[in-house]
């Protein structure tokens, strides 16, 4: 029993991911632990739908609020219903044409009460709040131009094709697992690929009106929009910090044996990235911008978070801190660069945290992870293997998300538009798409 | 061992609510998970307090958003002192009159750490968050002309008297729940007795002023008052949903042996339901107003989950989708009918999303959870006879809270007074009933 | 077995504080119940950051906000930092000259996968929430004036140093649990020395602009500065009281057992006591001012829930009523006293909710605690000896957070200077200290 389960231990380091933790006795303690752990992880990660609308309604205009609501509510919701249709499917079905994807269990749903089913119904759970996270990081990134019925097309497509497939891949036991792939809560597979899904989203709509001016002198002059309302922001951070121990100590799948000594580490790890993330951006900021700046320092926690998601399980504290702190470096930087360099508009600077971030906590595992994870066997590679592997990920998944995006998001244009009129946009979406304003009530209250 | 816990699982599902789950010896493993899982199930009931809070905030008015602060507060506050001086008591005390009433156990509180001491301590927290949540449906209703003190009586009335009774006869071991009627986590114990409470009140204290203006052409034009704040409400909508988990799923009252996998399922069609109910609303919405309703596709989500609420755990992920799909419909149809039809001012929809759905999940019970649940025997009639039991129990309960709440609510009414003055009305109760506003620092602002 | 449970329950009790429940069998279900029990003790006080954050947010005025929301989560990120880095070793580490500090373990963190490294980091993850809600307490204190970099210093030398200096003492080994103190959940340990540096902190650094006007008179008149967001501060109140459930709960330190039915009835001790305060600030407010009070009626349920957390162990539901009623009165009193009495701008209440109800909380233990808990041996003390005990540890706490907060805002202002200049205190710290406004868009919007 003891032996079984440090084995499961070195197997939930090794994989990055133990989907079933035990499926077998219902009445055993094993399973009513493991069923309360998943259970608590995915509420935790659903929080996060709350999180991300706080911090997209945060940081962009007040014009648009309800529309930003109404996003993040229905890419949820359509979500879930296609990935129970056939994402799950998609992704954690009988696994055919070599590891690309899974293709069996699509509507799924016993109704028998046994271990097997409740192990199911467990994962299914489990699994569908991380899917719901890839699809919503796009909202805020074409935040104030794109139209809500494109939009909830997009939603559709990421939750049941984009995000499960390259998630067989990886989570699923597909060819990138089976090739030593490691990423344990998923930096790639939910944060880059939402994050690619935004860069492209972002670059294919164009940017908001009145953000890039020619100035008479000829050169394009960058507006900042700031945010309407910093503190929804901070709560939205707060919530989404909240929701990341759940994320990242979840994924070890397990609360039982080596997977409770493992969740404990991951819980103090995210902590610690976090904080330094939070840290390295404020410093950058401090220095370059000569204030500590609000929305960046939002920004380096998240990117704290997002750069320990894969190495979490496998580094000590110490290295979590390098690693959250090189992340909230790299997050200010890769904003300025993106918005100023590229000229590509996102607003709340989804691309930066998901994907730059995503990516280098990828490859974080392959030197951290593998300096200090390699004396015990955690890694399948080893030295320059192992992060070569880890390379070899974020090209693969980042060339399928981008190239599926922006085939989708050229594809909506093209059939339906994915954005408003001119006149529409600047009257704000809540208005044009919805006929109602986020608060009314603050009109009449200033007239008063 | 195995066959004791079957057993448990056919009587959770059966009787609906499993309210002891194991109470014998505290040092089990099944003790100290029950412990820890019926904590968490109880803390995401009482969280759902702050949705409460903030949906009805976000869509009422500016100028009585303290006051809807403080009722959605202090009826918690009150509910959760006179639930443990009587409340508990009436719902779960020894059973008195043929199951009408349960007549012990009031002031309850043994110092004593054992297994007994601690199994109702657990109970009483998970009870209470219940009984708050009947009582706080009646605040967005009444909101905007009701008296502070008024409200408060109400509180103390409803959590002490008009729940527990009711929740006696079906969860308390009562004349209901003798006859197999099956409400699993509350569609009609706890949600339509708080719509029952919310239509009567608003009722009978009358619309808000200029709500229903009387042209001079003789007929009766309705005039909507937007809310205030939409994030406010979509968080509310989040947290609700988040809270509502805990609320289904931890009523199986256990996580042990096939409590588990039962958890596992309610979680899925929890999350479907919900999904499913903004898809209802918004798509009837959309081709109803032509543009895609904000409040009424919240108004879906929840829709979505009080339909749920009675049938989540003996219907299949797809039944779930279809309960969930018109209960949203279905919530568009009954605001537009009590707001323009009856002409009763329900300023959040409480009415139709409460009572409403409330009466429809729990008839979904005798239909699709007949269909699916029969041939496992889940539930205690089938065919018609469930359906018969569910509409008694349906009749019976709206009876008993429909009139105890217009008796209560008459004589508040005739004795103190329930609504404001026109004056008080107008200023706001914000400032007539606490001499606070609820935004000072925005007045100043926007004359900056 | 049962009756090593039965003895750790009576030392949970006893001791206050149990902080390895268990840690050698990691096989076991007593370690994988424990490390999630004490998991989500953790998230919940984590969530508690986002509490205080709205709270402060709330009651202060906009033109700081995003300067509130800047500290709140500086204090949390910095905090964790050093108590990884030191405040853990002087807390936790082995104890060093005769109980006054602990001295091993800085910079911790055990790679390997076993029951005492996965012992370690679930004691450090519960145990830096605790840390962080002692130094965010102050934040609200000194909002509206103080510089953001001199507030960081203070951030860290609260949590590497003030903080886990006094708690060795308590919760650590040291010199004050041998003598049979008794704090379950850190009335003293936490709510105090916050409320120390927060009472402290804002006497040092004298009242916002405008806030004690000399009149024509010669007399002081008092000018209330409104709190501008209501809904924020009352999200924040529940969000409070939710993480609350787990900063006292969870602080049996263990779920098994004794530990089970110990947390069940502090969960409702903990309700009945914060509901109480609640109705005993209400009253109050409404006799005094003729006015049910918005902000006294929040900073009463605080006040019962600071009141309760030391006591919650070792009370009866009808005890904890009382204590929660008593410690809602007396926050009212406190509020008046040291603002219009002693004249010290306290914009959120902060002292009186945490250091003044802390203190209460501390001797109640000696009163209410002795009665009913005496018969059951669960404290060291016993009669006076008890209430001497309570009050040797208020006091020898309160000298020593007292006069290091002193010192170092004394030294803080002598070497940078503690406050903004009176220009940037008009203009905002938002502007001033972060060159960015919390609410742009609400300017823009009103102008429309």
């Amino acid at each position: 029993m003891r032996k079984k389960m440090l084995l499961a231990g070195i197997l939930i380091l090794s994989t990055g991911f133990c989907l079933f933790a035990e499926d077998g006795d219902m009445n055993s303690w094993e399973f009513a632990v493991d069923m309360i752990w998943l259970f608590i992880g995915a509420l935790l990660v659903f929080i996060m739908q709350a999180g991300f609308a706080l911090v997209e309604t945060g940081l962009t205009r007040a014009k648009n609020a309800s529309n930003i609501a109404m996003k993040n509510l229905m890419d949820f919701c359509f979500g879930a219903l296609v990935y129970w249709a056939v994402g799950w499917g998609f992704m954690y079905g009988a696994d055919a044409w070599g590891g690309l994807i899974g293709a069996s269990d699509f509507f799924k749903g016993p109704m028998e009460v046994t271990g097997e089913a409740g192990g199911f119904y467990r994962s299914w759970f489990f699994q569908v709040v991380f899917a719901a996270t890839a699809a919503t990081i796009v909202s805020g990134a074409m935040a104030g131009r794109t139209q809500f019925k494109s939009y909830l097309i997009y939603s559709c497509f990421i939750s049941a094709f984009i995000y499960p497939i390259q998630g067989h891949w990886i989570w699923g036991g597909g060819w990138l697992s089976k090739l030593g792939f490691y990423d344990f809560a998923g930096s790639t597979v939910v944060h880059s690929v939402g994050g690619w899904a935004a860069l492209t989203g972002a670059a294919v709509i164009g940017p908001r009106l009145g953000k890039y001016v020619k100035g008479p002198d000829g050169n394009l002059s960058v507006k900042a929009f700031p945010g309407h309302n910093i503190p929804f922001a901070c709560l939205g951070v707060l919530l989404l910090w909240f929701g990341w121990y759940g994320f990242n100590a979840a994924s070890t799948g397990t609360a039982v044996g080596a997977g409770g000594s493992i969740l404990a580490r991951v819980a103090v790890t995210t902590c610690l990235a976090a904080s330094a993330g939070a840290v390295g951006a404020l410093t950058v900021s401090w220095l370059w911008f000569k204030k500590p700046d609000v929305s960046m320092t939002m920004n380096g926690i998240l990117a704290g978070l997002v750069s320990i998601t894969a190495p979490c399980a496998v580094v000590s504290p110490g290295a979590s801190i390098v690693i959250g702190l090189i992340g909230g470096v790299i997050v200010v930087f890769s904003v300025e660069f993106i918005d100023k360099g590229l000229k590509i508009d996102d607003p709340v600077g989804a691309s930066s945290v998901h994907l730059v971030c995503g990516v280098f906590g990828t490859v974080a595992v392959g030197i951290w992870g593998n300096v200090e994870g390699a004396a015990l066997g955690l890694l399948h590679g080893g030295g320059f293997a192992q992060l070569g592997i880890q390379l070899i990920g974020v090209l693969s998944v980042g060339g399928w998300s981008g190239l599926t995006s922006l085939l989708l998001f050229t594809a909506i244009k093209a059939a339906l538009g994915l954005r408003v009129s001119p006149k529409e946009e600047l009257m704000g979406l809540d208005l044009s798409e919805h006929k109602s304003e986020a608060y009314t009530g603050f009109q009449i209250f200033s007239n008063m």
